[in-house]
């Protein structure tokens, strides 16, 4: 197994073009990312991943794509302007600030061993919990704290001419409520029936005190939400049907089964509307993360938008004639989030015959950036390979690369996780075959040029 | 030729789950809009069609995906702080708020019957054409104004936990300035020789004073930019050649020739950096508009940035060692526009035989939100027909309807732009063969249910 860091998987990142700091020539701007030519290409192939299986592949759900900015009464009825909030936390001695809730679970684990649920806890039993544990400030060590504030985690802004509170509006935090307040409309257009889904992918936007892990926890991230909506009663059924969906979809593209753990909620972590809820999580090298959560989450969010817009969201059933709110199965996941899921869990370094090592990215070929690389073995046979090259990315990413040993080459693409190179050697121009040579187990196999678009393709099905 | 209204358009868009006005519950917000089930689709599919071209097929170009949330430094060195302003000026009658210059755009053109540029005039000189012009208020008719001030467009918020200036960042109102800060970084992770490209697709704001015209103008857009980087003297053949680029690549997603012109900018409209900019424009219902702006913006981008940052981007050439600095070619699209313009051109009402008549949406297959339904031609042949639609849907987004008579199915699928409509009857379950239906020329075809699949993938190439 490899030792994985996370400072290894940020430079390989960084220099291979996966990920760049943001706005880095300027100093960086907090915890932002931008996702350089093969980490655009790695978070496109999940993101079109998740909408062939939830939506193209189903027989139940269709897309949306709603705007990130919303009519503000959006949020009153969803809850967040009212509780969208972290406890907030000041060091007076270094003015540093925390989130006490972290505090609190940080220094329990260190100090007793135990995990520790902060969530429900009033600020006074936390404070109490802090004094309890004797807290210290992580940046310098003082024990000198201000009270607890709530700290709204939405960004503001002004739309329209004049900053005035009228003119006040949010970024959304989550792209759940673009589903929701579009529920009738889309079951309207598409005339569906319950059992169906509406699902989205789409920016949204929170501003953490304590961004950071890399691309783990970031104030504008993206999220892959599907809002499942069936008939009461039916719910706690569809929500192990989602539960099993999801796993397998990671599983299905290679995430391996011991880098995963579901677990279910227990009935005092549950929100009060939630009848299950289930977090997948992941076995980052920094520990354990939340990966995806898999609600129930009742008909809560449709009753809360019936009552602060006055529309009727009741689901008549065609059929049977019976009126309900339907009830809905929430899975959601953090693009950005299981971008680095599945950049950590295919990270390798691998020990060679003679010494040698190398490092391999070992993506399921439908994930790699590119699926293949062109490599002629000599630069004579550029021409040649070219055309092999501009040939195949008509149906596929490829990359190509004529500079330094084969043997360097194949080492470079080894890290970037392509899972094919295709060398162009001086029999081809005789035989019309090449060589295909395999990432995983370094096996070659000499076949047909013509064959290897149906042979790429077959390994592309996940 | 079909009579085609805005009217008409949105009213279909919204009926049949293309376009829904955004946050419609809480009677909307400005001029939002959400995607529908369909408009994702198509949308998706142009944004697929354009990085197939611009990056996956290109031998120059790659992608990048950066930030939103940018390092306020950025909008200093590329002039939105200090120059992305629009005149605004107020009704001191009625408060209506307008822009000086397209109110003298539409004053000039409707009493003398000429275009007027005003880009250049100062605000005396715009005070003194709308004098000179007698324009009046469009909301109440009275001639009354204030006079004319600054407006910068950027979206204002602040990030981190304290509403302060230090803490003010802007939601960016273009994506080729998160290009641009990265040529350095992409550039060596991948390696690349000029000339080259950087594309990228991703989200900007823009708080237009007067935004409308249903998705043409609103103040959260989609851009697709590219960034193309080469050696300076050889920047009018590139622009030459994108210029023909993004034409053949509307064309051969079958926009109407007619449909579009392009129109080089004068010198007295291009910005002092420019040595030449095209605009691709598109007839809209509401009359000519901007698609595409390929743009030579020489190297004042990356020059205003190494001013800035200190960064160093000069480019050595590794065969002839020379150093330069490389002018950049800028194609810009926006995502929303160009989805309104293949709609708006798509849109067909078409008098058949015997005086009915259908409304038709002739989309390009590769931009049909589906690219066949499958209509059992009696509901006794659901289970057989889901399983020819199980089948496909594999391969691309397919639609499945068993209510109401055939001819309604088809005037169904004719109206959201359905090429194929695979319809299954009796025989078929002997014979193994379907009847496809074709959209555009009404004509039937029986082929073997096996023959389906090809036989449409064929039809999506561009």
């Amino acid at each position: 197994m490899a030792q994985k860091s996370m400072e290894t998987i940020v430079s390989l990142a960084k220099h291979r073009g996966f990920v760049f700091p943001g706005s880095e020539i300027y100093g960086g701007l907090a915890n932002t990312w931008d996702y350089g030519p093969l980490g655009v290409e790695l978070k496109n192939n999940i993101k079109k991943a998740w909408w062939q299986k939830f939506v193209q592949e189903s027989e139940y759900n269709v897309g949306l794509d709603a705007a990130i900015l919303m009519n503000p009464r959006t949020w009153v009825a969803s809850g967040h302007v009212g509780n969208f909030n972290d406890p907030m936390i000041d060091c007076k001695s270094c003015k540093a600030r925390h989130r006490a809730d972290k505090l609190i679970e940080e220094a329990s684990l260190e100090k007793t061993g135990k995990e520790i649920i902060v969530d429900g806890m009033s600020f006074d039993q936390m404070k109490a919990k802090m004094e309890e544990l004797s807290v210290t400030c992580p940046e310098c060590g003082k024990n000198d704290f201000t009270d607890i504030r709530q700290f709204n985690l939405m960004f503001k802004t002004f739309q329209g001419v004049t900053e005035s509170s009228s003119n006040e509006i949010y970024l959304r935090p989550e792209t759940a409520q673009g589903i929701f307040v579009n529920f009738k409309n889309v079951q309207r257009s598409m005339r569906k029936r319950t059992p169906f889904g509406i699902a989205q992918i789409g920016k949204s936007f929170r501003n953490e005190i304590t961004p950071g892990n890399f691309t783990f926890r970031t104030r504008e991230f993206e999220q892959m939400e599907l809002e499942f909506f069936c008939k009461p009663g039916e719910d706690l059924q569809w929500q192990e049907y989602w539960k099993e969906f999801c796993k397998n979809w990671l599983l299905n593209l290679g995430m391996k089964e011991d880098s995963m753990r579901l677990r279910d909620h227990e009935e005092d972590e549950l929100s009060h509307y939630s009848n299950a809820t289930t977090d997948i999580e992941f076995r980052f090298p920094f520990g354990w993360g939340e990966l995806w959560g898999i609600a129930d989450r009742t008909d809560y969010d449709l009753k809360q938008h019936m009552e602060h817009s006055g529309e009727d969201f009741t689901y008549i059933d065609p059929i049977s004639n019976e009126r309900y709110v339907p009830y809905c199965i929430e899975p959601s996941l953090g693009a950005d989030r299981v971008t680095l899921a599945f950049l950590c869990d295919a990270y390798d370094e691998e020990e060679l015959e003679g010494g040698d090592s190398r490092t391999v990215l070992r993506f399921h070929p439908a994930l790699a950036p590119f699926k293949a690389a062109v490599l002629p073995l000599s630069k004579k046979l550029g021409d040649e390979a070219e055309q092999v090259w501009a040939e195949l990315r008509k149906s596929f990413p490829v990359d190509y690369d004529e500079s330094q040993s084969i043997g360097k080459r194949y080492r470079r693409q080894d890290e970037i996780g392509t899972p094919f190179c295709i060398t162009y050697d001086f029999d081809s121009k005789e035989d019309g075959q090449v060589t295909v040579r395999h990432r995983d187990s370094m096996e070659q196999t000499r076949m047909p040029i013509s064959d290897v678009k149906a042979y790429i393709e077959k390994h592309l099905q996940f």
